[in-house]
C-alpha cells in the first residue's frame, strides 16, 4: 500500500477489545471518520450487539452499512479519509452464507484495499484456536477466515493481534 | 496498584502452563503463598482436575476455597502475603450460572484489588479465539469473559499470555 | 538438543499459515527434505485437506507416511537431513482414537526426537483458547494437545507462533 495510506489489520478474539483500539487508532486521526459496518441484525441478540457498539464509539462517526459489497462501499469513498471495516469476518461469514464464491469476493475486496487511497483499518477475528468444530459448515467458515485473514496480513502495512485489550506487533510498527 | 503490590494478570488457553507459571513467579518471593481456589467440585471429572492441580502444587501453600467470594477472600488476608487467584474464568462462571449481576460482582472485584496490599496473580482463560458457540449461554459467557479480563488487564501492571509453556508479555516487564 | 540439529515447534491455529512457514524454514536449508505426514484420510473431506497440503509443497520433499509411529519414522531416516512433522496434533488424536497410553506415546517420541541427529520442525495446533468443549472426548483431547505442546516446548530450540501467517516469537532467536 502506499505511505499516505497504510492498511492495518487488527486481530483478535470476541470481546478482545479489538474494536476499540482500532477505534483509537481511527479518531486519533483528523476526521470525518468512516465506519463500514457489516454486521446483520437477523435476530434481537445480533441487534443488541449493533446497538452496543454503535453505542461505545465516540460521536463523529459516518456509518456505512454493508454487509455484502464492502468493495463497493471502499469505491465510493472520498479519497483521504480514514475508514475502519468492523468486521472483516461477518463480512466472510455473510458471502459464506449467500453461498457466494469466496475466492472471487476476496479478490473483489483485495483489488478495492489497493485502489484505496486513504488509511483503512480493518477488523477481524481469529476464529481457529479452539477444538475442530463438529460442524461441516463451521469448519469451511474456520478455514475461510484463516486463509481471509492470511491474505490481507500479506498485503497490510501493519498487523495487531490485541488480547485483553492489549496490542501485539505481528507486522508494522 | 502500588509498587510494592503489583497486580499480575497470566492469560492462556486450556493446559497452556498459565497455572504452573503463576506458581512459579509467586514462589519466587517469600512466603507463606496463599492460593485462592474457585473451582467448584461438581462431578468426578472436576474433581480430578482440582486434584491434580493440588497435586502439582510444591508444598508450602495455604488454599482457601472461593467459588464466589473472591472479594471477600481478597480482603480477609493479612496485608503483604502474595496471593494466587487460579481461576478468574471459572468464577466469573459460577457467578453466570448462579445469575448474579456480573456489573456488580466485577467492580465488588475491581475494588478488592485495589485495596490489597500485596501482590496479587490472577490466572484467566482466553476463551474468545475460536468458533462462534453455538449456544446462547456460552456465548454470553465468552462475552463476559473477555471483558472481565480487558477490566483487569487495564488496572495489571503486568499481564503475561501463556502458550505452550512459554510467556509472552502483553504489558509490564 | 544439539546445536547442529535444532529442534523447532511451529504452533498456530487452523489456517494460520503454520504448515507454509515450517515449510519455507525448511527449503531454506540444502536438500533433501523429509514430510512426515500424520493425518489420515478417513473420509472425503480429510482426503481433499491432505491433496491440498500436498499440492501446496514445492517439488522435492520425500513423503514418509507415519499416523502413528512418529518415533519408528523419525529413527528410520539418514542423520542430517531436515525433516518436518505435520502435524503433532493429528498424531495425538490419532493416537487417543486408538486409544493408546498417551504418556507412553509421547515419551517414545521425546526419546526419537533426543536420539534425532539433524534439524526438525514439528507443526502443532493450539487447541484450548475456545470455549470449553461440551463433549468429553474432545476435552481430553485439547488437554492432551496442551500437555504435549508444553512438553515439546521445553525441548525446543525455538518456538514459534503462527497468527494470520506472520510469526511471533515465543523461544529461540
Amino acid at each position: 500500500m502506499q505511505a499516505d495510506a497504510p492498511l492495518t489489520l487488527i486481530l483478535g478474539g470476541a470481546r478482545s477489545g479489538k474494536s476499540a483500539l482500532a477505534e483509537a487508532e481511527v479518531t486519533a486521526r483528523p476526521g470525518p471518520w468512516t465506519y463500514i459496518a457489516t454486521a446483520q441484525a437477523f435476530d434481537t441478540e445480533m441487534a443488541e450487539r449493533i446497538a452496543q457498539h454503535r453505542a461505545d464509539r465516540v460521536p463523529g462517526w459516518r456509518t456505512v452499512e454493508a454487509p455484502l459489497d464492502l468493495a463497493g462501499a471502499l469505491k465510493a469513498l472520498p479519497p483521504g479519509q480514514p475508514v475502519l471495516v468492523d468486521c472483516l469476518t461477518l463480512w466472510l461469514s455473510n458471502h459464506l452464507l449467500a453461498e457466494h464464491e469466496l475466492i472471487v469476493v476476496n479478490n473483489g475486496l483485495m483489488a478495492a484495499l489497493q485502489a484505496r487511497r486513504g488509511p483503512v483499518w480493518l477488523v477481524a477475528n481469529e476464529v481457529g484456536l479452539g477444538i475442530v468444530p463438529d460442524n461441516a459448515l463451521a469448519r469451511r467458515f474456520r478455514d475461510a477466515a484463516g486463509r481471509l485473514n492470511q491474505q490481507i496480513a500479506a498485503q497490510a502495512d501493519r498487523v495487531v493481534f490485541v488480547a485483553a485489550g492489549l496490542p501485539l506487533m505481528l507486522k508494522g510498527g
